[in-house]
């Protein structure tokens, strides 16, 4: 993990800017409380056991949600570029995550550290209603995630992996796919092939 | 369900004001927005299928949610005297509950549309900031509570009920508790004698 100087934070301001109204020097506070940090392929966003202190939009890359069950490893979700990730459930309360962030490919996020967070809520002017607004979205998401990851089919799992996802599937190991699937890769091969005859 | 005069906000202001500060006005604000309704008990506050157009603030009584399970009623939660009661699930995206919220006691609600919760949010100068952080605490709960229900075991949950909720047990009736422990009435006792033994 490295701090690079690239100050190009034009996605990451235009997706705040698509919720909230942003003034100039608005976008420069938002602009020095963003830093770029690089990920290796492999590396650790935030890990199992870890207090989560930082949130982070990916730049350039992809992550994976998972927790560690007696020794496997359960996928529950994929953030891609122009995504904000973190586990909410460890940054609020400042308690150790029970699931990691891993990331999948030599990635590039703006990290905002939790203490910059505060200073976002608290210097631009409508920025708690922008906090508000996306924990509402992670929220949703979050509940249908494990809604679906407790009662859905693997059949089910993996169709709604590719309604969502198509554009990950190229980039992710079948590996990957499997465990968010919830099953041995050699099972994704039968459910993909039933899936082709349907 | 009844609008009644009632004007007493008193917990209602009191809660809103340990998280953030309020104007004279803004009091009066929250005052107009907030109706008090009255419900018996067994009614909903919301119905399954139903979209969720408001949020209440609960003055007097208990609520409890459940989902409907090919008949089998589970019972996630619970929520009383000074607490919010809504489902985010339903009331952000505006789509139909998949849960039900149901009013164990005849109970006195305050309750703000949808609408108002916009206008709250817009005329309360740190209308936003309560907002983001009532949700970030709901979420973290809601996040626990399904954690819980998909892996604890019965006598788990039902230390945890004791623990959480010791002053709800003697409001409860025995099929609400056990509907939440996940177990029927008579095993609920099976568990109660093993605790009481250990």
């Amino acid at each position: 993990m490295h701090n690079t100087t690239n100050t190009d934070h034009d996605a990451l301001i235009s997706s705040i800017a698509r919720t909230i109204k942003l003034a100039p020097d608005e976008i420069r506070i938002i602009q020095n409380l963003f830093k770029l940090k690089t990920f290796e392929k492999g590396s650790f966003f935030l890990r199992e056991g870890e207090v989560c202190k930082q949130v982070g939009f990916i730049k350039k890359g992809i992550v994976r949600y998972y927790i560690n069950n007696d020794g496997e490893e359960k996928t529950y979700g994929f953030n891609r570029e122009n995504e904000f990730t973190c586990n909410y459930e460890s940054v609020v309360p400042q308690t150790p995550s029970n699931q990691a962030i891993q990331v999948l490919e030599d990635s590039e996020i703006w990290v905002i550290s939790n203490t910059g967070l505060q200073e976002f809520y608290s210097k631009i002017k409508e920025g708690e209603r922008f906090g508000r607004i996306v924990i509402e979205h992670v929220f949703i998401q979050t509940l249908k995630d494990r809604n679906s990851f407790y009662t859905d089919s693997p059949q089910l799992r993996y169709e709604k992996f590719i309604w969502e996802h198509s554009d990950l599937q190229q980039r992710l190991s079948q590996y990957y796919i499997a465990s968010f699937v919830g099953v041995k890769p050699q099972s994704l091969s039968r459910i993909r092939k039933r899936i082709a005859l349907q």
